[in-house]
């Protein structure tokens, strides 16, 4: 999708009004219709972008942890996969969503969202080292090191002052820690 | 309330009621009122031991790592208090839904809930690790090896052709693949 076409501008735009709600009233106050009405859209249109609420701050991270997934099972190496993942992430909402979360009211929901989209791509991860000869405990261990990178990466991008770093930079020092030559 | 039974002995056959009733009839379809009516206990017995259907896989697993979580606050060694706290794991009928999610209709549910907890601890050791001194982006993505050690250790544990080894050597090994020497 290009930037400058109508379809891009509705579902940024969605995004800004449903970020600006959750700011204003908290995530649970706000519906859909707020959103809709906010943004000046129907809400087929809201369902053509985003399959509920919670989608518009997830959406950008799940699309590359869905292409990341893809990667790993077409056989990329890890690091290499969660690298190019990482780099085509567009998660303005979220990194919002994770500097504001107590005013949004979003705190606990962060947290497990973003435990449950770890142990997605920790286990495509593991299930790559596996087809590589690793016995499934050491698998187990390396990969949610390694899953864990980009969203240690995201969040501490997010914290970040303007200017904000990179967050390839930051994927890649993360990496790093993880011991991704391993 | 009491069906005369010492205590140790109602919770165990609650447990082993809902495994039985999961396996047969899958999670979703069974209902507390089902499971008390095979253990023979009341509704309100139930509650003594757990606090929801789930909890029966999960409350002995919970247990360990609430101790975990707590000794970290207290400033334990992050692998000083995985190993301590998967030392104390009895979680026979977590175990069995692990061998056997498909059967009882828990697959997503397990990876789901296991994510969630792996978030739990990776933030308790995370905070501890940058209590002495260690940078969040790092202290991330260690935490997260870590306290993958402890789920990798189980899984790998139930899944373990009888007789089983020791869970704690399992946890020893998984320590080792995340580097907790370091």
């Amino acid at each position: 999708m290009s930037s400058g076409r109508p379809r891009a501008t509705s579902r940024s735009t969605i995004a800004e009004a449903a970020t600006e709600l959750f700011l204003e009233r908290g995530f649970a106050e706000t519906t859909i219709a707020d959103i809709t009405q906010r943004a000046g859209v129907s809400r087929s249109s809201f369902f053509n972008y985003f399959s509920s609420k919670s989608a518009v701050l997830w959406a950008a991270l799940d699309d590359a942890i869905h292409s990341a997934v893809e990667a790993l099972r077409a056989g990329a190496a890890p690091s290499a996969a969660l690298r190019a993942a990482a780099v085509h992430i567009q998660a303005d909402s979220l990194a919002l969503a994770i500097i504001h979360g107590s005013v949004m009211g979003l705190s606990d929901e962060l947290a497990d969202e973003r435990a449950i989209r770890t142990g997605i791509l920790s286990r495509a991860v593991s299930d790559s080292l596996v087809s590589t000869g690793m016995a499934r405990l050491e698998a187990d261990v390396h990969a949610a090191a390694l899953s864990a990178t980009v969203f240690a990466a995201i969040w501490a991008w997010a914290a970040s002052d303007a200017p904000r770093p990179a967050l390839s930079g930051l994927v890649d020092r993360a990496l790093g820690a993880a011991g991704a030559s391993r």
